[in-house]
């Protein structure tokens, strides 16, 4: 691979939770957080219109994986029973979510040349995660 | 008042809540949010050392006055009850308290010259809330 | 008045125009803008609810003003016939255009309460203009 | 005063200094900061071409400002001397040596109107300071 | 390759176009943008001054490629007849661009041993999008 | 590797050097910068607890690396003798000094699966270096 291209598109959730295990302190407490959610859709070639993918399609995705996470507490969603819903964990959630939508041909056709897919959860001005892999 | 100088300090808090009232949808159900919150100081003239008042002291005060609200779930703490913690309202609380400290000397002898304060909290990328006051 | 809330969203507009006048120099030329757009609700009191202004309707509102704007040539455009469509005088069709939906209880009854509005257009990272008025 | 329009441009400056008084602990010591600078042009109207001030001159302004102050020692700079150029101070500095442009006419004819001038330093992403005064 | 280092430089250009494809709405109609444009230049190690690449010669270089873009009509540009100038074919005529004048030495000798170069454009706060090759 | 994870923490140092060579202009000169500091910590899967590393520690680890370069005058720092502290030499220092944090067992037991640290110093709002390592 000599180059590659790629595109990012932001939106956010806002949800409570907790963590399990001493490491973590006082967020052993129910609490909460805004994650503003950055998606990178990846190519080595743009599509026949020019693009990696349709800026609004890929915004319309990501709104709705963050539809089924965000104004709720996650400590009560069975889809996390058992783990720590960490700003890196979360993103890994995200990532996946958006990959099956990629597969599933709801970012369109073309959209099924991507190569990779990245994701980065703002949780503060101080601090993100990231997850990136392979589609 | 002919000008009028100010210094701001930012740090952030990390809450759970949920919303009473029709008004706020999806918002009604527990949920959270990071919010990073600006404190900014004012008065008309600098002090003796040429300052609006000490940077340090200032942000000591704004931690402390987050840590007290921080990995929490406000819809139990008692100072709350009966009222909705919406952003502009916890402005409000975190400026009202951050005034008691100016008054109590904590932020130090020069700072009770200070003549407002206006806290900021982000909530999100795309949306924040403030509350200015005399002091 | 002692103190004032605010409440501000944000969303953005991408348009093309140009300006008359040898001070504006090549930008004399049809080009282009994105404006990030910050809306800016201010009142003395909170509500009922414990609010400024019903955010989701905020956003809605500015979405519905700016969706008026957006993916357009300004030069074309009737309302602006005659007129230098420059950040700062685009900022006041902006506010003007939200302070009609306010007026027209499109933000709920109770931002009939509010007091006045800001409405800040940023063209880049190092320039950006504002305009504010009573409502 | 029903209404009021701005205008802000950002620019930067780099330069070294130390603080006298045991309130600044360790920034006594000889140390430096990159000042992220915002100036902010306001009126009542705008003018015959439809702006505050032409964002070049402005922008130019602010630059000539800040290229008198900028990759120096503060600390050797006549100009300083016996005053401690915190970040407030220097705000102020930054906004004097602009209102004497704007008077000189060095901002356009038109700029004599301008009605008030803000400037922010920012000295980090979680610090800054302003000074606002009438022109 | 164990390690790498990289210098990035920002500037912004403003442009109008339009786009062919029914993919993108209404962005086929004459709309424009702001671009802020990160230049990002890479290499393992350093020169001899310690340096990636003279930083103000990679503000110049980028400023320059920007300079033949701004404040104009993409549609009207040769270089750009039959395609689209979405914002990652921008980021690619950018990146390109500047490479040219990395190998014909305008950015330095020593910028000759520069091993990558990456370009993204953002067209707002919520979207961006990013070219990156080899040199 | 098929998949990567990362963690990013934010903080700051504000310090004074000059540089030696002609390239560097008035840079030459005493001067300083504050230098916003994000360091990544990246490994290819999460550890028991759900994290890469825990945050506080990472803070933690990258607050006491600046702590030692903060409020200084680097022409004056032994360990920077004969060589120019540019933004992106002081990224390797600084992600150096982390990786031995990391060796040493500082950020956790489990921070010594990491299999990779970036590091990235903003010098203003439009320059930023960044250095990138194994561990």
């Amino acid at each position: 691979m000599t180059a590659v291209f790629s595109v990012t598109v932001r939106d956010h959730m806002m949800i409570a939770h907790s963590f399990s295990g001493e490491v973590f302190g006082p967020a052993q407490r129910l609490h909460g957080a805004t994650y503003v959610v950055d998606a990178t859709f990846k190519r080595v070639d743009l599509d026949a219109d020019g693009i990696v993918v349709d800026i609004g399609q890929a915004a319309e995705a990501l709104h709705a994986v963050l539809a089924e996470l965000t104004y709720r507490n996650l400590d009560e969603e069975a889809a996390f029973e058992g783990m720590n819903t960490s700003t890196e964990a979360l993103a890994r959630v995200v990532a996946d979510r958006l990959a099956e939508k990629v597969h599933a041909g709801e970012l369109g056709e073309g959209a099924r040349e991507l190569d990779a897919l990245a994701v980065t959860l703002h949780e503060s001005h101080i601090a993100w995660a990231s997850y990136e892999r392979f589609l």
